[in-house]
């Protein structure tokens, strides 16, 4: 198997977990917050999908900002497509060379990595912030939740 | 740098996170549970460093077993840093060779995995809980929260 298919199968692994949690989330809990501090369900979710998408957009060299407009926020499971769609084309597009290339990231992280490192810090953040997305979800009331990886 | 050291420090980067997230919990908050199906934050600690010891000695093919008592459990904090000793010794015993060996997890997950994949499972499953961790720590009413990486 190829770096790049590699890649994708460990972002689908954990991005298709994310997204049945998505599912799960009705609008009237768009704005739940576990605590004061916390960001609501719709901020988690959007901070996810634009985040993931910064990291592969940059390892691709290519803009790094949201692909969606402000109105896209009130379907998140469409919205959740969209990005899902984007990410997988962002990653089928590094070739074996170019997942090798440093991507400068010192205004996001303080330093440079190789396109590969970056990609693999991007699925970290995703299975943080999917551990979070998990108790949001519990506490929504819903029992029935997926494994935390999708092989 | 080895394979092993690099595994070390991935897996450290999480769970020196993880420790200082369960620092947080004072033990008037060890039952604390965000939803009634939850794992209590006890028991959610418990099982970071259980399993976390559990996949780390397989993959050394050393018992999997917990090494603590029952009374151990009274300090959580005292808990993370044996297993966190414990683990870094099991992971520092893998030369570049053993990595490479399959290890036999059909019982757990129902396959077979180089040691060093049951490594970085492992240190995935830890990134997992610790999200969910965040949750339960701010909810206990902190705010002044690590980076869920430290680098």
């Amino acid at each position: 198997m190829s770096k790049s298919a590699s890649l994708k199968n460990y972002f689908l692994s954990h991005r298709k977990v994310t997204n049945e949690l998505i599912d799960k989330i009705e609008p009237e809990h768009f704005d739940y917050k576990p605590a004061p501090t916390s960001m609501s369900a719709k901020e988690l979710v959007i901070h996810m999908l634009t985040t993931f998408h910064m990291f592969a957009a940059s390892a691709a060299k290519q803009a790094p900002e949201p692909i969606h407009e402000k109105s896209e926020e009130d379907d998140l499971s469409k919205l959740a497509d969209k990005y899902t769609d984007e990410a997988v084309k962002l990653i089928e597009s590094l070739s074996e060379d170019s997942l090798n290339d440093m991507i400068d990231l010192t205004d996001i992280i303080g330093s440079s990595l190789p396109a590969e490192k970056v990609l693999e810090i991007a699925v970290v953040h995703e299975i943080h912030h999917k551990g979070n997305l998990f108790v949001y979800v519990r506490e929504m009331g819903h029992t029935d939740l997926p494994l935390f990886i999708k092989t």
